[in-house]
């Protein structure tokens, strides 16, 4: 089974113009995907920003829930915090990743828009089972991530809709689409049919 | 197809003493919930709450996202909040759905500890399709719903799980937990295999 990671990308993403910006870190995007990383056993997540005073509230924020008055009010979410970590841009999270898996990751790209040249959830669902290595899932945040830089990453998977097919409205929360994709790649549910009554 | 509805209960909920308490409304969960409700199609999503100050309070926000400045700001945002209601208690949410849709809701409830006499993801999924009727999907906040309450419902789904099993972490967010939920039962994988390359 590969070892997933996940990196939520603050830089390069778009804004709502289109233009190439650097989003700011939102405290809670770390506590949902911190929870819902862990719950998933992702081994990581990374917080790519090449703002110094980004990654060092990212740290501060690890540190109260870790070591401060955090801790002790909610144990549980301690827990979580252990495997979020910041880096400067995805090079850097990729090296760290080889250097800690002995594999480089195999890096997807998710986007409400990505139609084409996309690898299905069950595809890539069944590489994680079968396969030794690593796998680092980014996400952009602000606008999506710019056009170079999806094209720069191994694979893509395609937009997450409703099979009622009625609508297209996609305009799911980061929070909302890694904790549904973490499902869909991790989650217990197609290998439980009939499990439970 | 079955009619989609979400209640995210306020009250009776668990503090993490045990004791049944009221939890704050917060604004964050609104946003993310009305994004994911609005693309599964849900038709709508209540606020269930008895202090009139907390359902005054979602109103006031709704009205901002959909009349006031947040509307010319974000316009996507706008729609999403269409569906965004409140309601006193559960009761109340019942008897709209049942004068909207002419059916009494089915309650479903969902909570990470539930284990025992639980209805799997596919058997509900399967349900939602090949019937006409309406469903209330019931999540709760702070530390989770009571005994009470759950037992009171007519059908409770399992705690969400990573396949792995190595693990038995489960504290996500109730962001998360609704789209995971919402994606389960509605979402297009299960029906995409192979559909893309």
């Amino acid at each position: 089974m590969m070892d997933i990671y996940i990196g939520l990308v603050h830089h390069p993403v778009r804004n709502r113009l289109g233009e190439t910006v650097t989003t700011a870190v939102t405290n809670l995007d770390i506590h949902d995907l911190a929870r819902a990383a862990r719950t998933y056993d992702v081994r990581a997540t990374y917080y790519v920003t090449p703002i110094e005073q980004q990654r060092s509230l990212v740290r501060r924020i690890i540190t109260h829930w870790q070591e401060g008055d955090g801790a002790e009010f909610n144990p549980v979410r301690a827990v979580a915090f252990e495997r979020t970590r910041v880096s400067e841009d995805v090079s850097e999270a990729i090296l760290e990743i080889e250097r800690e898996t002995g594999h480089k990751p195999l890096t997807v790209v998710t986007g409400a828009q990505l139609i084409e040249n996309t690898t299905s959830y069950n595809t890539l669902r069944q590489r994680i089972e079968d396969t030794e290595g690593s796998l680092l899932l980014l996400f952009g945040t602000g606008w999506g991530l710019t056009d170079e830089f999806i094209n720069g990453c191994d694979k893509r998977l395609p937009g997450i809709n409703a099979v009622s097919g009625r609508d297209d409205y996609n305009h799911l929360s980061v929070r909302s689409a890694v904790s549904i994709i973490l499902d869909r790649l991790l989650g217990d549910r197609c290998t439980s049919h009939g499990r439970v009554a």
